[in-house]
């Protein structure tokens, strides 16, 4: 029995309903939880401009590190990109200039109301040394999602993208040339509103920071150990969840924190009395599994109902898997499913394997998750470290992201 | 009927039990969310000494503001305090210091991930010019705890408590004379660790900035108009929204923003099926309504089941209450509380009155609240702007906050 934890939507007069957007239908006759895009987008001002870029070149360029020393996220390349907002012009000249610090006042509305988003994205260089993007223009749109979430404002997603590339190509030196390495790059957006009152913030800073990594698994995959975290719930309908806002991972440091204790790398965020299994860390979950009537081989991951990321890796995932595993057999299947099927069907030896998808990883395979007290085996014998599907979809994933397998969703910059 | 929207507790063996704090019975049977304490707080290394803090006085004296010209949270005093973290030492000495922009890496955690939470708090000049603060320790065990939840340190309430009564007296000469005035004290923290990584930071700012206030209704009372909302939630089970982390306010910027344009100063924020009454605006929510069945007249607030902010000044309401309104008859009562209820007892006749509490306004009226295209008309008169009972809820907490009547809320610095 499906118990419905989304509440019936009552009949209301017109007046007072604000727009919705079209749910997925997932929950038939279940209030849709949203809030208008009409009035969280601002009034269109002057838009970024990318041919007004003003370029300030480092005259102390950093030494590079050492590719093995690479650690994700710890050092910066010699450059970074700032554009200021303020709600009187709009968008203000581009500016690629040292990386160096912020100054702030302290009353910045970023440091008491989390007016902040984000994204995650990486340059690649290519066999001719070409600097690739991948899929940017995702990136931005969910950029723009966030940034209107929380009254901050919006920009020109290809205007972006010419700047993220006029970064990336200068700071390129630092992109290691071997598969695996990339460059990280952090699309920021604050409040710099200086006043206390919670309010839309009148100015605001957009900033791209860039950080060579190198390959999440530098001696080949190591599977994870995943928690199922009930007392903690990292989204619910109605709030931010499918949002890229700092808002989002700031609470779910301790949750992370007690799984480690207890020997697990990350949680697993189950949702409600169903137990709906919804997203690993901060990556997006996949399961594969056998149908328990058909027998059929099932790619399921959770749907884009409001409480799960719209993962960039995600629909990449789902859509490698619709061109070259379903003609396989597969049946690709965005749905809830719960904890209490995965264990059944691990249980029944249907469990094929599971696994995370996200920016840093790629993917992520999943070894056991401990749940009720049981550790649910993920499909994984002892000695692997990674399912079928995962590895495939690592492997067709780099070779799109490298160049080498031609496709629209490369960005040559 | 009440239909459950909380899940089951289902029986797990107890190495994998996350360790859970009590709850208020609010649902029996129902799942405990939480996060233990134990794991939450950080070991104790040194910890904050207000005899070391080192005093930088301004070589340039802001001039003062007329008193009418003070806007909430927009001009502050000549200096602000600083208490620098980091995991390997613990609480460096304390800096009171010219008030100043913050020089921040922009990779620090704060801008991506939302480490960073607050108080509201206030100091007041007390007929003998006296500085007085309001119940500090009430805002700094708070500060704690929400401090615990996102992985940032904690520190000594009392340490804080007398470097922020520094603060108050060296800059005592912008807190105007007249009541109504005071200074609004924001202690904020902020993780500064510079790494990408999604991990709890390993260095953290503590800051305090005063801005001079006036009174919140400078030409008496003035009652506001709310707009129920569904389609956003707040908070909800096993998340944050008890805690005063910055990731709890942007989110509600766009919603508010909807109310507005429909001619509504803030939301009442519903929850659940329910449609449980929870807060409003950024406030804590109380009703005085007469008992359907007894007749007794009864002031009801929502209970601090974890989705509820545990005001300082609902706390000083409920106090007073149980102190002045019990004698007379009242029930004082915290409980969950529906808008059907509250629409019942407004159609009935029997709904005396509502209001918001908080720091800010101390007490806030409510006229209306626009709930499924109805009205519902929160027991005010046409030319009243403020019932009875948030009429002597103000008095008496302003008689308390200036040191009129004597009380040990009050704190001399």
């Amino acid at each position: 029995m499906i118990r419905r934890l989304i509440p019936r939507c009552a009949p209301r007069s017109a007046a007072f309903i604000a727009p919705r957007r079209s749910s997925l239908g997932l929950f038939p006759a279940a209030r849709q939880y949203s809030v208008s895009p009409e009035v969280a987008s601002q009034t269109k001002l002057q838009d970024i401009d990318p041919t007004k870029v003003v370029v300030n070149k480092t005259g102390t360029p950093k030494p590079l590190l050492k590719a093995e020393d690479l650690v994700f996220g710890r050092n910066f390349t010699d450059h970074m990109l700032t554009v200021e907002w303020d709600q009187a012009t709009g968008w203000q000249k581009p500016h690629i200039l040292p990386y160096q610090n912020l100054s702030l006042d302290p009353a910045s509305c970023v440091f008491h109301y989390a007016f902040e988003c984000f994204e995650g994205m990486k340059a690649y260089k290519d066999k001719d040394g070409k600097i690739r993007l991948f899929r940017p223009e995702k990136n931005m749109e969910r950029f723009n999602k966030s940034a209107a979430r929380i009254a901050l404002p919006n920009f020109n997603s290809a205007a972006m993208i010419d700047l993220i590339a006029q970064l990336a190509k200068l700071d390129s030196r630092f992109i290691p040339e071997e598969r695996g390495y990339s460059l990280y790059l952090r699309p920021t957006m604050i409040g710099t509103q200086k006043t206390l009152g919670v309010n839309p913030p009148g100015s605001a800073l957009l900033f791209v920071i860039a950080s060579p990594v190198g390959p999440y698994y530098p001696t080949g995959f190591k599977a994870v150990s995943l928690e199922a975290t009930d007392y903690a719930v990292r989204a619910w309908p109605g709030g931010v969840g499918d949002k890229k806002l700092g808002a989002n991972y700031a609470p779910c440091i301790v949750p992370q924190r007690e799984a480690m204790s207890r020997g697990f790398q990350q949680n697993l965020w189950l949702f409600g009395e169903e137990e709906y299994a919804t997203e690993v860390g901060t990556m997006n979950f996949f399961v594969a599994v056998k149908n328990k009537q058909t027998g059929q081989k099932e790619l399921i991951t959770a749907p884009l109902d409001g409480t799960i990321l719209e993962g960039v890796t995600r629909d990449s995932v789902l859509s490698l898997a619709r061109e070259r595993l379903a003609p396989e057999g597969w049946n690709i299947v965005e749905r809830k499913h719960t904890m209490g099927e995965l264990a059944e069907a691990a249980n029944e030896g249907r469990l094929i394997e599971a696994f995370g998808a996200g920016t840093a990883a790629i993917v992520s395979p999943v070894r056991h998750i401990s749940w009720r007290g049981q550790l649910v085996n993920c499909g994984l014998k002892e000695h692997e470290e990674s399912g079928e599907v995962a590895t495939k979809m690592k492997n067709w994933i780099e070779a799109r992201q490298y160049g080498d397998d031609a496709h629209e969703w490369s960005y040559v910059c």
